[in-house]
């Protein structure tokens, strides 16, 4: 199917709303995604004419939604193109996937002293849960830094391993710089376990687990253009087989007594107590809306925004960017000498654009550009290259104004 | 306000819907509750025109967002009574509230030897998470058993504490009995902190935490009529400041760096990344829609239910009911000699009522009964007794198919 900017923007309700008297343009998508008719309607459709307990039932409306739950797991394995569905786990988003992956697979199997590979890259998701573990059990944290155009070479990470490596944890495209990380250089470069955070590089481009040859990669699906409280993990099933329960409660067990627990089969074993049903069922639709549109055609889209950007962008002399890798995503990281970025977004949002202000959840990063703040503007397959033009004009009356 | 069943089941879109040809009668509400339209409306309302991301946000939409998303903090300590907005805490439901207080409070407290209280009613939310202490690290579990009509007085589990007793945990309401247990009782007669699993009792009665005098209580939003992915638990500050983070990411940190973190205070401090933002903005629908009924007019409407049913069921000499607790609520465990539940469960769902078969997530309690499992009617506000009706009818056609 060809790409058509202004269809999908008629799919997405919100987009069509004014803020502040201006037309809304949303660049914050980053942060979350705006969910398209497809997304709203399945969800409505879902509690207003089949929603039940999953499951534990054996009634029509149980089956029913059972059903449609379920076969949202084979629509995440086609999303990734992973091998097996059931190596697909519910999660509420990025941040429990990674927290089971620490807490179900590393806890119980790394000791002081192990080491665990990470970029100062990463997102607070993929950091906290492997503080916790240097907190609590004497693990290393070893970060490897990017070049400082942002981008982060496989080799650079490859030759931080060493052999008391466990674990490499690592973003596929950055949440502040857009840098896409080669994770498949990394998984295949090496024989420790990779966990790759696919949070944003899964909404920007097509994602081939099974060719990354990575062991565990999250996605989110707030981000994915689906629901609040969706999500999954894949994990492979070596690893998933190395793996202690994370959540209990139910649905996770075989049988319960008062003195002992027999435990489910993964993927359930990991998937405790009624989970997110809608909220996946939602995603199910997200992914499927993405698929017919094409990972493909969306990643050329967003090129095509990214270059208009980062041209435009370069020719303000006086806005410093972060970041700047070749490949990168359309994700844009700025910060203007004299102007606070909090300033830039209250001033942007006057004129109807929505941008975010902050460290954007990578303080250590932030720390590498020696910042404490950045405005950043991401982009997603429903902006235009009107509105790249008209965050440059914003920024432009910025300068104007604190020059 | 007065109550008015045909008014209130007109809010619920499922209920005018057909099963097998039969106008669905819905007993299924213990597993999951249906949504009113006041609740589906507000997802989207919040999807379609009113969304992004929350707390770090500075544009028009975040903010909204984050007040639509934070009031509802303040709508839950309303439906608790609980002294202070701050102790509550969003979760994704009862499962992942009770593990937040396994892993973030008990689990670096307690040591090997050190016992919990916890009843043979609970449902396996309130046992699995306890088992992984017992497994991890030799905590001890100490059972309660009801008394043989399914109540369970509060001075049995009250002589259960012992010197080395670090927890109780009990239910609220058993999902399986109706069962209601004086947690009020167990709470003011010991010292040892006291969680409630109130994941059915919020639904069917008014709560207020602070009366009950325990320390952790938590409510589960999808059998509140509210979103999948939804919920909380509120903490007694004291007990807040004794935990240890549970799940890490975004929005928990003050500050990360590469070698340290500094938590943000609570609640904050144990809600990780983005949140379900739009399942709790539905869950405050929800409790508002409850509120507005008023809980003791849909106690009152239950006590209708549940008095008839009983008295229904009662006559039908070849039916086993499970528990028969004096001030239970409206849920009903049955078997009948000859039938397995899920056949009862099949044929009943022939006839268009919804009701659940197995186990219910509660085994120990299966156990105390001698069997494997129940067929389960479970009844809500929006239930009358003409359903009560037929499912009595339902369950003689059954015995005449089965004897």
């Amino acid at each position: 199917m060809s790409f058509d900017v202004q269809k999908i923007r008629s799919d997405f309700p919100i987009l069509s709303r004014e803020v502040n008297g201006k037309p809304l343009i949303y660049l914050d998508s980053g942060a979350s995604a705006q969910k398209p008719r497809q997304v709203i309607d399945a969800i409505t459709t879902a509690y207003s004419g089949e929603y039940a307990n999953v499951h534990r039932g054996l009634h029509y409306l149980s089956n029913l939604a059972t059903d449609n739950y379920e076969s949202v797991r084979a629509t995440i394995a086609r999303f990734l193109s992973a091998p097996r569905e059931d190596e697909v786990i519910f999660t509420s988003g990025a941040t429990e996937g990674i927290n089971l992956v620490s807490y179900g697979w590393a806890a119980p199997r790394l000791e002081a002293g192990d080491e665990i590979v990470l970029s100062v890259l990463e997102h607070h998701a993929n950091i906290v849960p492997w503080h916790f573990l240097r907190e609590r059990q004497g693990v290393v944290l070893k970060w490897v830094e990017p070049e400082a155009d942002g981008s982060l070479p496989a080799e650079k990470v490859l030759a931080a391993i060493g052999p008391r490596t466990r674990l490499v944890a690592v973003t596929h495209m950055s949440n502040v710089t857009g840098t896409v990380v080669d994770v498949a250089a990394i998984a295949q470069g090496t024989d420790v376990p990779v966990l790759v955070d696919g949070s944003q590089a899964s909404v920007h481009m097509k994602v081939d687990v099974g060719a990354i040859g990575c062991d565990f990669y999250c996605i989110t699906g707030h981000k994915l253009y689906g629901p609040s409280g969706s999500g999954a993990i894949w994990i492979r099933a070596e690893r998933q087989a190395e793996m202690r329960p994370f959540l209990g409660g139910g649905d996770m067990i075989r049988t319960v007594t008062r003195d002992a627990i027999d435990y489910a089969d993964p993927p359930l074993r990991f998937e405790a107590g009624t989970p997110g049903i809608v909220n996946q069922i939602g995603l199910g639709a997200a992914l499927e809306y993405l698929m017919q549109i094409g990972m493909d055609n969306i990643a050329a889209h967003e090129r095509v925004l990214r270059d208009h950007a980062r041209a435009s962008l370069r020719k303000l002399n006086w806005l410093n960017i972060q970041g700047d890798a070749a490949n990168k995503g359309a994700i844009f990281s700025m910060t203007m000498q004299g102007a606070h970025a909090h300033d830039l977004s209250t001033i942007l949002d006057k004129k109807g654009i929505a941008i975010r202000a902050g460290s954007h959840c990578a303080m250590p990063l932030m720390d590498f550009y020696g910042i404490n703040a950045s405005a950043r503007a991401s982009f997603a397959m429903y902006n235009t290259t009107a509105e790249v033009d008209a965050l440059v004009e914003a920024l432009t009356f910025c300068r104007e104004l604190f020059a």
